[in-house]
C-alpha cells in the first residue's frame, strides 16, 4: 500500500494506491464505520466485507435519489451512529456519491472513505468530493462539495467488472489525456484496453497517473471557480443524453466530447477532432448517434453550469490543453 | 444601517443591524434571487415583499422536513435558479434553517441570507451557518454548517411578533447570558420582557450584543469542536422534550437549563440555580414539567452529541462560564 496526500483547501485527503480490500480495518474502526454498497459489489465481494456494519443498496444510476438517502438515513439512525462514525462507500460512482452526499448532511456530516470498485470512480467519480443525487432528469442537481477522508485502491475489484465499465472508464481517462496530458494521449493512442486488462502493473500506473492528475486539478480550484471546470469537458452535452438515452456515462460523454472537438474547430481553431474520435473508437467508445435536439437543448438549459443564455462550454485548443468559454444557446442548437 | 463583518473560517458574514426589509433590494440582485417564506411572515410583511421571487412554505417546524425541501427544490428548478442564484431566508428560525440547507445542497451550494423576524432567529438561529431539517422525533439530524452572504437585521418586523415567540427568544439570551455574560445576566435580572418591548433602542442593543456574542462564540470554532458547544446549554434535554410535547422552543430549553442547572449543582458545584430559575420566571418561562423519563431517555440516546455510552453535557460552573462534560446517561436518569 503506497500513500499520497492531497490536500484540498482545509482538507486532507489520504490516497492508497496498489492496496486491498482486506486492509480496510487498518484504516477504519468497524464499530462507528458503516460500509454502503450495492447489491452487485456486494454478491462479487461481500465476503471480504464480514465484521462491518452493511447497508446494501439496489444498483445503478436510478436509485441515486433522494428516496435512497431517506432510507439510509433511517438505517443510520437506527443503527446509533454517532458524530464520531464514519460511511465507507465501497461501489462505483453512484455508491461514492450517495454516501459523500449521505455523509456530508447526516448529523450536519460525519466522515466518509471510499473503496471505488470501478474503473470510471478509481480516475474520476472518488476523487474531488463532489457528491450528490439527481432530480427527475437533471444529474448531480443536489449534492455538496466535501473531501473523504481517504480513498483506497484495490486493482483486484476491477476483476469481476463488466466490459461496458470499462468503456465507462476509459471515457474519462481519454477526457484527462485531451484537456490535460498529451503524453498520456499520445500513449493511450499507442495502446488498447485489452492491454490493460491483461497487465495489472499497467492498468495500476494509469489508475494513479489519472488519480493524481485529478486530484491536482481539483485541489488548485475546489469550489470550481476555473480549472476544475475544465474537467466537465464532453459533459454538458454527455448529462442532457445520459438520463434520455440508454447511454451509460462513458457512452454519452464520449458523444459530449465529439460534440466539443466539433464546437472547438468552430470557435478555437481546434484541429484534432478526428484523432480524438479515433481514440475513444479505439476503446469501444461511440462518436456519432442520433437524438431529439429539442429534448436536448431544453435538459442542456436546466443545466447547472447555465450562466445567462448560455452555458460555460468547455473547449480544447489543442489535445492537452482545454480552456472554457461561454457559448450562446444559439450556437449550440446551431452546431448540434 | 450598520454594517459588521464577522469572519467565520474562510466564510464572511455581513451582518446589516438597525437595517429595514426595503433595504433588501440593494443588497441582493432581484432577478436571480428567491425569497423563502412562511404564511404568517407574508400575511405580515408581504406587501415589502413586491418584486420578488418568493416562495412561500406552510408555517411552522413540522414543515422543516425533507418533503419541504423536495418542494422548494422543484421550484428553484421550474423557476431556472442557476449557481449565480441566491435564496434569502425571511421568516423565523425553521426559515432560516431551511433556506441554509437548500442553499447548501442546491447545484452543490448556491449563496443564502436571511432576514430574521422573530427575537429567536435575530439572536440565535440565524447565525452561525447551521442549518437543516428533521427526521421523526430528531432535531436538525440532517444538514450542514454554511455560512449565509449577509443577514440584514430589521427590528420593526418584531411588531408582529406573537408573545409565545418573544419568549423563545428570552430563552436564548438568557442562555447566552448564563453561559458567557454575566453583566447582561445581571442587566436581564433588572428589566423585563415589557421594557424591551416598549424600547426600541433597548431592544436593538440587546439583539446586537446577543448576535455579535454567539458569532464570536461560533466564529472560534465554526465545526464545534470546543467553545461551540457550550451554546447547546440546555439544548440536550430541550430538544428530547421538544418534539415530544407540545412546547415552543423556548419552553424547551427553559427546562432543559433548569435541568442542566441541577446536574451543574451535582458535578460542578454550580450555586446559583435559584437565580437561573427566578430569571426565566421572570421572562415568563417555565421552570419545572411533568414527562415521561423513560421517552426521554429514548430521545436523548439518539441525539447528535451522543458520545460512547453517554452525552457531551454543557454544564455552568458559574452566571457567565460553561464547561462541557461526558456524562454518563445513567447519571443523566438519575438527576431526571
Amino acid at each position: 500500500m503506497q500513500k499520497k496526500t492531497i490536500r484540498f483547501g482545509e482538507a486532507a485527503v489520504q490516497f492508497y494506491f496498489d492496496g486491498n480490500l482486506r486492509q480496510l480495518k487498518t484504516l477504519a474502526d468497524q464499530k462507528r464505520a458503516v460500509v454502503l454498497t450495492d447489491e452487485n459489489v456486494f454478491a462479487a465481494h461481500g465476503s471480504k466485507l464480514k465484521g462491518w456494519n452493511t447497508i446494501v443498496l439496489k444498483a445503478g444510476e436510478a436509485f441515486k435519489i433522494q428516496a435512497t438517502v431517506d432510507s439510509v438515513i433511517t438505517q443510520l439512525i437506527d443503527m446509533g451512529i454517532g458524530r464520531d462514525g464514519m460511511l465507507i462507500g465501497i461501489g462505483g460512482g453512484v455508491i461514492t456519491d450517495l454516501t459523500g452526499y449521505i455523509a456530508a448532511i447526516y448529523l450536519r456530516g460525519v466522515a466518509a472513505a471510499f473503496v471505488p470498485t470501478t474503473l470510471l470512480a478509481m480516475v474520476d467519480a472518488a476523487i474531488g468530493g463532489k457528491n450528490g443525487i439527481d432530480v427527475g432528469p437533471y444529474k448531480n442537481m443536489v449534492g455538496t462539495i466535501t473531501q473523504p477522508a481517504f480513498i483506497l485502491y484495490d486493482h483486484t475489484l476491477l476483476k469481476t467488472l463488466p466490459e461496458s465499465e470499462w468503456r465507462s472508464g476509459f471515457a474519462e481517462v481519454i477526457k484527462h489525456a485531451a484537456i490535460k496530458d498529451a503524453p498520456m494521449f499520445r500513449d493511450l493512442e499507442s495502446k488498447d484496453p485489452a492491454y490493460f486488462m491483461k497487465k495489472p502493473s499497467a492498468l495500476a500506473a494509469l489508475v494513479q497517473r489519472n488519480a493524481l492528475l485529478k486530484a491536482k486539478v481539483v485541489a488548485a480550484d475546489v469550489f470550481e471557480s476555473g480549472l476544475r471546470r475544465t474537467l466537465n469537458f464532453g459533459h454538458t452535452l454527455g448529462h442532457a443524453l445520459e438520463n434520455q438515452y440508454e447511454l451509460t456515462h462513458g457512452e454519452a460523454i464520449a458523444l459530449g466530447m465529439c460534440y466539443a472537438a466539433d464546437l472547438s474547430s468552430e470557435l478555437t481553431g481546434f484541429a484534432h477532432t478526428e484523432r480524438l474520435e479515433n481514440l475513444l473508437q479505439q476503446y469501444g467508445l461511440p462518436t456519432q448517434a442520433q437524438f431529439d435536439n429539442k429534448k436536448v437543448m431544453q435538459v442542456m438549459r436546466g443545466d447547472k453550469k447555465k450562466a445567462g443564455d448560455g452555458v460555460r462550454f468547455i473547449l480544447l485548443e489543442k489535445i492537452g490543453k482545454a480552456i472554457v468559454q461561454q457559448v450562446p444557446f444559439e450556437q449550440i442548437e446551431a452546431t448540434l
